[in-house]
């Protein structure tokens, strides 16, 4: 019965390695707690990198610095 | 003053659907709970099917699986 | 397959009345947009009015001056 | 190590703007709660107006009246 | 970078058990899509039976008549 | 318009700090966006130590080796 919601930013999130997150997070739920897999949900949120930010900037900006040399 | 969010994968939520949606959800919460539907917020958020798991799988490979006949 | 997450203050939500909105909001989906019911999935979250905020305020300070004839 | 969600309808949602709500937001965890914004996670959902209700109505319903003139 | 939400009704999820939900999650995603542990959030939710609905029901209810010898 | 979800540890979040972050975020969405602070809605989540991980790791086994003196 467990819900997952993962968020991601899409670099990379082809189906096929979403489709192995699904499994793998019900798998683990079903391993630690003997979960349902059944009624497991798994929720996966794209979130683009100008929408995404830690350290009080977007993913967009601190990408940018990285790409030209900076910290 | 309730929040609700919910989540479907897009098939056939069409304006007018998702407008049924928060017409009914915000209107069980006014009879239900008494809650005050000015202020009574729905968020639907559309999620593809290859970004929605359950059974440790993704909607897009049980429909696959189901339009060719498999259980 | 829908997820609805329901955030309600706990003012008078009996286990009943839970029980309620997930009948009537697994009901709708089904209803408007045909979505199978065994597998719809609903959370409510109870957020006391400390954590509540609308207008800049919490709810609390909200309902404390209302009690106190104020606007 | 807060995290943040933000929802808002996308209308004037430049990445500027963006950047200013995450940085924002993070100041503000950390002045009021001395959380570490390095750690501090923000990340901003754009809505659209049909999955948006306020009020039992979308915003898109809401916003065409009032272009239209009504209340 | 990821987030990932847990919600899971309580049942067994000792300190322990949710250790290991952590560390098996952050793993999996820095597996599948070499996301950095070091900055991976995970948020478990323990929402009570009363709280939880499938099929229309609450937990507790399906519970309650799972322990009667029920469907 | 806007809805904000904050996750935080329980550490001092007084019902002061707690509207403080209220009004903040309502005063930031107003500044930055223009957004109508009557209708933006503001939930405070607070999460134990247990419950929240990063790197791998609960917040409550992290803190425990910080006060031991390891990293």
């Amino acid at each position: 019965m467990p819900y997952v919601n993962i968020k991601i930013t899409p670099d990379g999130a082809t189906p096929e390695k979403k489709a192995e997150l699904i499994a793998g997070v019900t798998e683990l739920l079903q391993r630690v707690l003997n979960k349902n897999p059944a009624t497991t949900v798994v929720v996966i949120d794209e979130v683009n990198t100008d929408n995404w930010g830690i350290g009080g900037e977007s993913v967009t900006v601190i990408r940018e610095r990285a790409a030209k040399g900076g910290a």
